[in-house]
């Protein structure tokens, strides 16, 4: 408030994503492992404590909700959007609404299984294609004596491997980079295309670190393998895209989820 | 009408599932190739030729009704009913509705990739698990001089491997019946998995000629994939039931949405 010169007053409520089950009708954070919260009155508690009406929901669904109102998904009533990176999320929005499952963890895409014919922990989406699984085989790979300019651009600490190494790495055609990145895309593209089979859906929104470092090129292979398996034929239409509104969906999402409810 | 000893008088409308891509809500079934149909405007050729109105909408979405308003989903305003057999379907509940999606063909969950290393032909669920594909290796295995009491079933005709055929050699344990059903209903746990894990269900729904023939051993095997693979681990506690309706859940279904429609 104070940067933006703006008082309690000025404001109209507050728009919280956080991490793990949100029951969003009654403001709980009913299990956020990393936070080590469990059934914690999130909007209650901090409603005591500011001027203003609070709203809390899923850190991804407010991504989500972002893309939709203001970003990439604009102007579709159903769509998902995926969130690539330490791991993989999604957010799900069908009749003009956030969907959030009778359990309240509705669109944890990474934990699919599209590998299931590999063992254990090479059968989700995460284990196979988030960020967090392509820089574990990177590392591997290297420290099997295989050679890649990631090397260099880390200047030999395989610590370093973040989303840009990989992307730069990509970019100049590193053979084993674009190995690993093609084969991720290939389970992305086909849990993208379980959730559009399952779902019908119109409009599919790529975000988080991984899919911004890598933009198009990353866009396209995605669509690529989308394409072989969905079903029916016509969900081939389906538009894929890039999120617009990249590290701020979250907090534009949140501040209008916030707009959004209050009314 | 006759059988019943009702007249037209007595009808207040009549609820039809027809195979296909069906617009609920313009009475099309825009497609289902194996009629041959395209934009085919049923429900109003119907409703010119009868004295009451006609609901229609995908068979297997009648189905997942009639599980919902009078079978073994009672209750459950969320929730999948999978129909095992030559394919793979699902209808969905969601909000207590019939969730079509924007392209009016969700529940394809037959399509759903969930053997993503394997070669193609060897990747969706319909490929790996439906009676078919079952019946297809057992004929195979057998073909190329692998024992089963199958043969003996069948009296030497391997074209009459049926789901009852199937459920009477895995009830007798014979090895290769009993290899390919466990390795099928490993499939069908994981779709269900996937399914649970992206929408967040509460109950799920097991009907189908193969899950009929097999009963509750099938369902403990599916079960048993199911919780292995389902995420967060709170969903493990969601309900997988074998259909009550079993062949009567789609006409009772279609009749339950007509009046539900109609009001």
């Amino acid at each position: 408030m104070d940067k933006a010169d703006l008082k309690p007053d000025d404001i109209a409520g507050l728009g919280i994503g956080a991490p793990g089950a949100i029951d969003f009708d009654h403001g709980l954070v009913l299990d956020a492992p990393n936070l080590g919260w469990v059934d914690y009155p999130l909007q209650k508690e901090l409603g005591k404590r500011l001027d203003f009406p609070v709203v809390i929901d899923n850190d991804v669904n407010v991504g989500a909700w972002g893309e939709y109102k203001a970003g990439a998904g604009k102007g579709f009533d159903e769509q998902m959007s995926v969130f690539i990176g330490t791991g993989v999320g999604a957010g799900l929005i069908l009749d003009g609404k956030l969907y959030h499952g009778t359990g309240y963890t509705a669109g944890e895409i990474g934990h699919m299984v599209v590998g299931g014919r590999g063992t254990l922990g090479h059968r989700t989406v995460e284990d196979l294609a988030s960020r967090t699984s392509m820089v574990r085989r990177i590392r591997h790979m290297i420290e099997y004596n295989h050679k890649s300019v990631v090397t260099d651009i880390v200047g030999g600490d395989l610590n370093k491997i973040r989303s840009k190494v990989l992307a730069q790495a990509f970019e100049q055609g590193d053979p084993l980079v674009v190995e690993i990145v093609e084969d991720a895309a290939r389970y992305i593209g086909m849990a993208v295309a379980n959730a559009v089979t399952l779902l019908s859906l119109p409009c599919v929104v790529l975000g988080g670190g991984a899919s911004e470092a890598m933009g198009k090129p990353w866009l396209d292979l995605v669509r690529t393998n989308f394409e072989q398996h969905v079903f029916p034929d016509k969900l081939k239409d389906t538009k894929i895209v890039l999120s617009e509104l990249e590290d701020n969906a979250g907090p534009i999402g949140a501040a209008l989820l916030a707009a959004d409810t209050l009314g």
